[in-house]
């Protein structure tokens, strides 16, 4: 076994040596940590490590460590999505309610409309999806794909540009919040739903449904009453803390168990908690961890997953192209048009649409989901994997272009941690 | 795999309730969080629940997860020696030369001297230890046993009774910081020279002294310079946290790599840290999830070793008794003894002898290594688990009696980290 712990080590120092070389080169160009490690992870798999130096490659990811890697990543984006659940403020939804309403309607409707119109082309090019995959859970996964949102980094970029009043910083974080939940829970169907046995579905989506009310009613008051604790003792103790973590595997346990997945009962544990000492408590003693060590075997995990060769096939090309547009179609210029319509300036709208358009790790997590429950092939994976990285790459100089610029009130803030 | 991170969820949930109860009832009881966490992890493996129910146990600690147990294991004791070494302070033996000097004498040749008289007879036992282990090795290997200390629970103890000044404090954190590091060093040795190899143990050793000499005078310079980084950025940032863990992974590597052991490499690494606002935020950062949430992961998979039914062997229980008592005469009655041959009056020099006998994690990490390199046998070990337990027990009661009730300034502060 010490073997195992050795290569363990090694592994790790490399991937967080590839995470931070490519995250600092990406944001020298102005992009964020996230683009970075993104790429850091696709670079460290069979795309480009596998591909030069196929010996060192699996000498260093070898079966017995991505059984490791594997289990971080699930802690890593368990956590990350409790974080994330942990940020969400359902009433920003009111404070700009039709504006927000419109742009996250837009931001869904069309994701899910080009996603029911590409589904039965796609489904006839073997490879893209699992043969048992039904057309319209191709269609809904599609969908979910393309409306997927980086809510954390949309967030974040807004909070740094001091933004987070403004009508913009409403509308995007608003519209986003909505749009993510929605995404999450159409993926949250589909898994329920595939696999055609109609006693697992109903087990999926009657048991998450009712633990998502269960946790947003009682749930929250129980927890409500730990943020009580916590005032009272001035601090995140260590008895509080192995509760919530406690609480946190028990979550991510049940949702994994009835065929939903971890990451739901991470960010539904996150939405329930009581916003005060005790979340900020633990955002301070978990983030770093998370986002600095956990989240970049997640990404190497992802990365390893990932095959660009496929793209060598002129057909997969194609269908990698058409995939972008229909993506930045759906998603971007659906939510600027819906803020132009509604009547909001074309630089906001514009800026609106850049942020929403960024997928982020976001996008990651639900395509691992997808390939992890056999949802979609290896060919799907990579083209979803690429439309991800290039929508994030471009959100920043779009954003910046449109409206960074001219709200600017001094240096550009480097975003550091991950956003995606 | 995705029963894989089902059944890592339930597993972590069922460990982190079980640490935490039984870690309330030893506090209801005037004992440290620690005491609490290590039985936990014994009653978790076969001594009680495989015992009990031999069905739920093998369900809930699979052959795979094991695995994920035995790494989270890994780098929570690597994480913890990290911050074991950042608050080493090697200046505090000046601060009290003589005294400190024959108590931490007494603390060492004792157990040696202890352990030299045990393993003639010990090794002839079977089952106690390998068969390839020589009479030198087995004679070092006890004595390393028996002369470790739980120095963060000893430095805890201090702290929290106000008692860092005092001659007591003083006296007890050096000769406590001495024995430890002197334990490992004789660890490093005989894992160093186990296996018979003379290659081997060249590389172990010459390795080892060579690395522990680079960190404490280049390494430490280097470190030096991203003290200073913290000190103009005014926190730790997402890339020096990604520095630290990456040097934290190269580290516990190197050390495995050469076959003394990971927790050597994030000890040194530690020790070898600047003192200052760079320390101060790992700690913040990195201690609550290494002690809540990794440290449980070793105190099971130490439980999931320990067979408490070989006790029922009546020749085990008299070898189980008599390393009980030589444990507690080579280390506890020694340094008490050293601590009154030099002056110190009786309650002080109790006092010193009490906190000096008690082992806590410190020794479950040690006989780990020892089990896992196969230097001893899953009867010595747990022997020597019983003999961590009870002296961990001891200690704190005998504190109070001699001590704690006549310096006292208010209320006990029960200790809630882990400090073993």
């Amino acid at each position: 076994m010490q073997a195992l712990a050795a290569s363990f080590f090694l592994q790790m120092a490399v991937i967080l040596a590839a995470c931070r070389i490519v995250g600092w080169l990406a944001r020298r160009i102005g992009q964020p940590q996230v683009v970075g490690e993104m790429i850091a992870g696709v670079l460290l798999g069979p795309s480009l490590l596998g591909l030069l130096f196929p010996e060192t490659g699996a000498r260093l990811f070898t079966t017995e460590t991505r059984g490791m890697l594997y289990i971080g990543s699930q802690l890593g984006v368990g956590l990350y999505m409790f974080l994330v659940g942990m940020e969400f403020r359902t009433g920003l939804f009111r404070e700009r309610a039709r504006s927000a309403a419109s742009v996250s309607v837009a931001g869904m409707v069309a994701p899910f409309a080009l996603g029911a119109l590409l589904a039965p082309w796609l489904i006839k090019v073997p490879g893209l999806f699992a043969e048992s995959t039904r057309l319209h859970e191709a269609a809904l996964f599609l969908g979910a794909a393309i409306a997927i949102t980086a809510f954390p980094m949309l967030a974040r970029i807004i909070h740094e540009r001091g933004l987070a009043g403004t009508p913009l910083g409403t509308l995007a974080l608003a519209a986003g919040a909505i749009d993510d939940a929605a995404a999450w829970c159409v993926l949250a169907v589909v898994l329920a739903s595939f696999g055609g046995d109609s006693g697992i579905a109903i087990t999926a989506i009657g048991g998450g449904v009712l633990y998502a009310a269960f946790m947003l009613t009682l749930g929250r008051k129980g927890l409500a009453c730990l943020g009580r604790v916590t005032l009272r003792d001035g601090r995140v103790t260590p008895a509080m803390m192995a509760v919530i973590l406690m609480l946190f595997c028990l979550s991510a346990w049940f949702t994994d168990h009835i065929g939903i997945h971890a990451v739901f009962g991470g960010f539904i544990l996150g939405i329930a908690m009581p916003r005060g000492p005790l979340t900020a408590g633990l955002t301070e003693k978990l983030e770093s961890f998370t986002v600095v060590f956990l989240l970049p075997m997640f990404f190497t995990f992802s990365g390893l997953n990932t095959r660009l060769d496929v793209m060598l096939d002129p057909s997969i090309l194609l269908i990698a192209v058409v995939v972008l547009i229909a993506s930045t179609l759906g998603k971007g210029v659906a939510c600027w048009a819906a803020a132009r319509l509604h009547g909001e300036d074309n630089r906001t709208s514009l800026a609106v649409g850049a942020l929403m358009n960024s997928r982020g790790l976001m996008e990651l997590i639900i395509i691992n989901i997808g390939l992890q429950m056999g949802i979609i092939g290896r060919e799907l994976f990579a083209i979803l994997v690429v439309m991800a990285i290039v929508t994030t790459l471009m959100a920043t100089p779009v954003f910046e272009w449109v409206y960074g610029r001219h709200v600017r009130k001094g240096a550009p803030q480097p975003v550091n941690g991950i956003d995606g």
